[in-house]
């Protein structure tokens, strides 16, 4: 433990791990209900996975304002709130809406609080898998309590990478990554979930993960646990209008970084 | 049900589901015990993978041999053995050995059977999320017992397809397969299992699927779960060493049919 590790810091690292596991309980009855509900209201399916998107974090925004009230909170459904403390929450309640939408399981709760302006805890649950990846400044990372450290010997070449693409990426775009990825020897995945892809990374699954444009509740908790599992992660342009804006994200094992970082041109 | 279904076809479909759950934990154990044994054995992580495969494939074969002797059985690490009844089965023990191999879940067992040239039966079984996936000849498809019939309102733009991509294909080609899909609306995963990805046809998780080179016991289980719930695949040439051979596989729900073969050029 180095002097970041706080009673403050560990306080809201016991909390986001209990807010994330309560609230995929939530949505998991959702995701599990969401034909019904489709059929029962008439609803799209995309209106099942909003309403539970909202409720997700509603639930996150009530437990962490009760716990700490001066704490600010980003969240991907209802913006910024301002706050007193060092502390702010970047939220995704469902990473993974496509998934989720379609059946897939794929997709999960994204917890992430900085302190000042430093990733400071980085939580993410995978309700389908029942799977808890928990991570805190200078306490490590842990995937359902066991240590994550990442293999130096790993490369885009011998493992595999994890490729993000959205509405935000013209297509020309991401079939140059996956072709000049495929030709420098490497493979891919892409999930529908880029959270979840990250995480991937810190466990070893995924050798590195890259996606041309993302938002802050996309990728922060996934960055703190990369960076506790002894990775490498892009800086995210936290200051002023950053944190609400999109940004490159890029998130490697040693082995992969140069690699991923000439593929990406960054 | 239609004449197709005969007790010898209903007694080969019940064994089916019942080796694609028991082989399903015997890989499953592997793929729990996959970092300690890699330590244990000083093997490779492919190492493991492969005695899982070889482990998972002679319980299939035994089984098929015990209760149909006379049935012809083609798997991916054994080869083809000759039978005397109308049967063969076509069997990858394990689909999706990279995720297997990185810790990822979407890997599966795939069991099919064809009687003389139609495929009969398939089944796929995915350990990780306990998913059973099963559909014989006119018997229809189900997931874990519950009946799939595909949506036909369902397209390429509003749904996502399945892509495949191995080393018999130029990444040039993926790369061109990916712009076609999103310039047309279009998106797009892969989660490593071609097998996986057409069992999530037959369950309307995608729309389609579609691979430039498959195998036969990559495609035949999955290939019947899409034409029993309603959906469509390209004819896989099963004569001669047809089935031995490789080939394009594109199976898609009727919505996305014309969509993927414009873009697959098929």
């Amino acid at each position: 433990m180095t002097s970041h590790v706080t009673a403050d810091l560990q306080d809201r690292f016991a909390l986001a791990q209990k807010m994330a596991m309560e609230a995929g309980a939530v949505a998991l009855a959702h995701f599990n209900a969401r034909e019904r509900l489709v059929i029962e209201t008439k609803a799209d399916p995309h209106d099942v996975v909003s309403i539970a998107d909202r409720e997700v974090e509603d639930l996150i925004r009530t437990r962490i304002a009760a716990a700490f009230p001066g704490d600010a909170i980003l969240g991907e459904e209802y913006g910024v709130s301002t706050g007193t403390s060092d502390y702010t929450w970047v939220i995704d309640p469902i990473d993974g809406t496509s998934p989720f939408v379609n059946g897939m399981p794929t997709w999960c709760i994204s917890i992430a609080a900085l302190r000042t302006e430093e990733i400071a805890i980085g939580v993410i649950y995978v309700p389908c898998n029942d799977e808890l990846y928990a991570a805190a400044d200078g306490m490590g990372a842990t995937l359902n309590g066991k240590s994550l450290k990442l293999d130096a010997s790993r490369t885009i070449r011998n493992a595999v990478t994890g490729i993000g693409a959205n509405n935000h990426v013209a297509p020309a775009t991401v079939a140059s990554i996956i072709e000049k990825l495929l030709d420098a020897g490497g493979n891919f995945i892409r999930n529908g979930s880029g959270a979840l892809m990250l995480a991937y990374v810190a466990a070893g699954r995924l050798v590195g993960y890259y996606e041309p444009y993302m938002h802050a509740w996309d990728c922060m908790a996934g960055y703190c646990l990369v960076k506790e599992a002894g990775g490498w992660h892009l800086p995210f342009p936290v200051k002023g209008d950053g944190l609400t804006k999109g940004s490159p994200v890029l998130a490697a094992a040693g082995g992969a970084v140069d690699d991923l970082r000439t593929i990406a041109g960054l």
